[in-house]
């Protein structure tokens, strides 16, 4: 499947880099190519267009644009921009490109401009994943993923014993499509919570501090949530 | 031990009896001992003073009490009231009455005045932990027990399997008391995870939407969640 991807950065490269692995096409996007990334904790990523270079390299199918070439290449759009910055990225792709489209939206639109902790912006309102869908009328949004790290998203296997991802969306089918395809099949999820329609990604994104100090409490980005009865 | 409870209502019940029946002196505390009071789904409670009634006709140490008196009653107090109402709460229980004491918050500043989902009141900004330990920096507070439903709280083994609690609180000694004896030796925990200064209250306060959808989606109440690794 070809496969649109918003962003290049740390989340992007993870998943682009496994779907390439199963043989899809995956274009990832950029305001600039070249630019270096920096993740949390300083660690360096390559720019996009050595991440597009390295890839091709070892035999898989990826490609480099803006975000509307990106939006209009894929049969699927997923949105690993920050989430502070994506409905500015969003507005500028191309609405058109997004038609009929499952859009997968992994972004939190975590604040750090107040310092640590950080704030969820758009909390008491609208989530970010809303306001993609209210912006993108004719896509169908998917929002997932967004409540593990990056490694994770792609391994869950990396956490050990039963966990859970959720999915929210108001496309009863597509919510299915993501469950069944993109979780369990291809990144190799085991259990997958339907929360429902997209006020569910208020209750997800609202989720990200909890992970936070969890992170700070266990040492480790690489665990999730089981949800026990 | 003596507990002031601040409330009356399903949780402060609940936890009342539980205490009530390990051979705690409780008081419970309301504006008005009489007002028969109302839970989500229109089940009723009885007035605090039906309560305190049943259970002193059941042997048991229980009495009630204005805030006031229920916060000066306790050697340790927990908040049981609903969250947008605490800080009124604490404003009028005097200051002096929770001097050096542990107070346990319980309570979710959950707003339904824009209808469900309802927001985190304080989201972006401080927590009703942190206000309340503002309020009152004589008191140790220490943030707890909001993230499961009543019953759960006071009978971990209704929910099978393994799950956590969460502790934060600036005071490690408070903490540890909270941990140690409240959760585990009398309530029956088995796994607590400290989470640190009264800065995680604003994590665990932002998970409550997460949960209530989680609940609309395994169709009860008597779930929590397990960290896995």
């Amino acid at each position: 499947m070809k496969i649109g991807i918003l962003g290049s950065g740390n989340v992007a490269q993870t998943i682009g880099e496994k779907l390439l692995s199963l043989g899809h096409e995956v274009m990832v996007s950029s305001r600039d190519m070249r630019k270096e990334k920096t993740m949390w904790g300083d660690k360096k990523l390559p720019s996009a267009a050595d991440w597009v270079r390295m890839m091709r390299d070892n035999g898989f199918k990826a490609s480099g644009g803006s975000f509307s070439e990106a939006a209009r290449f894929g049969e699927t759009i997923l949105n690993c921009t920050s989430g502070l910055a994506t409905l500015e990225v969003i507005d500028g792709a191309g609405r058109d490109n997004f038609k009929g489209k499952v859009l997968v939206d992994i972004a939190n639109p975590l604040d750090f401009s107040k310092g640590s902790p950080p704030s969820v912006a758009f909390c008491g309102e609208e989530s970010l994943g809303e306001r993609v869908q209210k912006a993108l009328p004719d896509a169908k949004v998917v929002k997932t993923l967004n409540t593990v790290n990056a490694m994770v998203m792609v391994d869950p296997s990396l956490v050990k014993g039963d966990h859970d991802m959720f999915v929210a969306g108001n496309d009863a089918g597509s919510r299915e499509w993501v469950s069944e395809t993109l979780l369990k099949k291809w990144f190799g999820w085991k259990s997958v919570v339907d929360l429902g329609d997209l006020t569910a990604a208020r209750a997800t994104e609202s989720y990200l501090p909890l992970w936070l100090k969890v992170m700070n409490a266990t040492g480790t980005p690489h665990f999730n949530l089981k949800i026990v009865r």
